[in-house]
């Protein structure tokens, strides 16, 4: 199985180390037997159809932040991914860089140039789902390719197929989510420790759970991605994330998370999908399950008739994330035709 | 798809209405036009090769508590459950007589004879899997036929599927779980009112939450019961509930839940699989997700690479229960070979 990897940031690099230590587990259970062929990020790419040395691949990214350590037979600086994607022979096409919310690129494009070429695509990017999520489901169907992203929702916690697997027979009549840890952690904090938001974010950042310029999820619009993705696959809804009414942490004083408190709830980061798309600070009682602390992700689906079901887990990580690629790996390996 | 109906108590009756009123959508969604040629319970049989009328029997079961209203062409009293099986044609049976833990009778019977008639088998009931799982495991297979058991664990909450389903690629080295509601919310009331488990026994037994004999519950076999039946599925183990270290919450005091909510923790009634099966009243942080209220169910998975996956539903219930037998003969249906 001849993959290519376009963005080689931390989920890219942990889903490389688990193929290779992993790979006599996977050939045994999957018959998955994979071989990186290309490794592309924003400086170039290294390539090699007969499969790159990942290891040495990891360590040329460790110590000299880029993949040029591969040599100048593989690696090519400035080369651009799209380019690599149509050059490059392969069966799956991990896309993971940055997710970028205004134009959703440079990801939006890799997706369509993967899918055009007949590729089945795993997307950890989040940006070309928020947008295009519809448009893109609708070209892979018309490319006959699979097109999975368990790792945009939850890190590695299974929110999407626990809906789409799970739940058949059950109607889904509202989904109800802690879909950002940075903005949990933040809330959290300040309600145990009653701090300002700005220390929490402080330590947030600190501790690394918050990036230096932390407005996709402060500001809610990590949470908006997560909520249309969710909606869209579990709820066959066409949303993308300009459909969400969407208001973040900024403005969550000391004061509101203790008066949260003193009523018996918990003031959160919650999205929403019921009637309507939103997502917005609101209050969970202290005793309902959504009610996670610090870094965890949360989802509340609310079904007919088994009821409420919530699922917990981390929502981030790049170990955890890159376990959701390697089920969608698997779920593109079992229905392989080629 | 012809279903027979061993049991007919409130998970049954459940079941059959939710055929009945989603009867359009069944046909539409899965292909599945069910037929129920018979219901059975402890007082005789009704059978009706060409369907029996469910909205009769569900009356005639509330008015008069037996199946004697549907008439005496249809209906045989004393006729026995196993008799019924061997006789009447049929593609699925569903065994939900009520859970008996030292011989699991007489729902082991039922299931063996269901099997070797080569019907496919929903089991409702827990007795016969904590204590014979691997034998039931296997008689399937050698009868090819598919043996499911999703409600079992976690009422509509889909334990088992999840596990199953969604965590591919990840190994588990843990479950732990809340796995008895009845125990929870004895546990939940005297850590939140100070009472004594006297009064929040008799509180649940008035609520409905626990039966007039609470042995079962309270003494941790049910408990037991569904954390061998996650194992030997989840973890390939083959567990008997003789297996199982078993301490329930009968000695559990007022001041030992207010001393574990002192150290910031919650005394609950925890199912542990990893080294060693063990059922017993142990702490957890008040911050964990298995710290959940009231009469809620939670299984945390310990996985690698995904970290620790907790799931979070209604663990009892007739509908919510009734739903997970639906999924259940949706799978089967998918896998229809007849």
């Amino acid at each position: 199985m001849r993959i290519m990897l376009v963005g080689f940031g931390v989920v890219s690099q942990s889903f490389a180390e688990i193929l290779h230590s992993q790979s006599s587990e996977l050939a045994r259970d999957y018959g998955i037997r994979p071989r990186v062929v290309a490794a592309v990020d924003s400086a170039g790419a290294a390539i090699d159809p007969s499969g790159l040395d990942v290891q040495l691949a990891l360590r040329s990214k460790r110590e000299s932040k880029s993949l040029s350590g591969l040599g100048e037979n593989v690696y090519t600086e400035g080369k651009p991914a799209s380019e690599v994607i149509r050059e490059v022979d392969c069966e799956v096409v991990v896309e993971a860089t940055p997710s970028e919310l205004t134009r959703g690129e440079p990801g939006l494009t890799h997706v369509r140039t993967a899918m055009k070429e007949g590729r089945h695509v795993i997307c950890v990017n989040k940006g070309p789902l928020a947008l295009a999520m519809p448009a893109l489901m609708e070209l892979a169907t018309h490319n006959e390719i699979m097109f999975k992203f368990s790792g945009t929702v939850g890190g590695g916690t299974p929110v999407l197929d626990l809906a789409k697997k799970c739940l058949e027979g059950c109607s889904i009549r509202s989904i109800k989510g802690i879909l950002n840890g940075t903005c949990n952690y933040i809330l959290t904090k300040m309600a145990a420790e009653s701090v300002e938001m700005k220390e929490a974010l402080a330590e947030a950042q600190k501790l690394g759970y918050a990036e230096a310029d932390p407005a996709n999820d402060i500001e809610g619009f990590d949470s908006a991605c997560k909520l249309v993705i969710t909606s869209n696959y579990v709820m066959g809804t066409s949303l993308s994330i300009r459909d969400v009414d969407i208001r973040g942490i900024t403005e969550v004083t000391m004061d509101s998370v203790a008066s949260a408190k003193s009523q018996g709830n918990a003031l959160k980061l919650v999205g929403l999908v019921g009637d309507g798309a939103k997502v917005a600070p609101e209050e969970v009682p202290l005793t309902h399950p959504l009610n996670v602390s610090g870094t965890f992700n949360a989802v509340t689906f609310d079904t007919d008739p088994a009821g409420e079901i919530t699922l917990v887990g981390k929502g981030a990580g790049g170990r955890e994330t890159a376990s959701s690629v390697l089920r969608d790996l698997i779920e593109i390996r079992k229905d392989f035709r080629r």
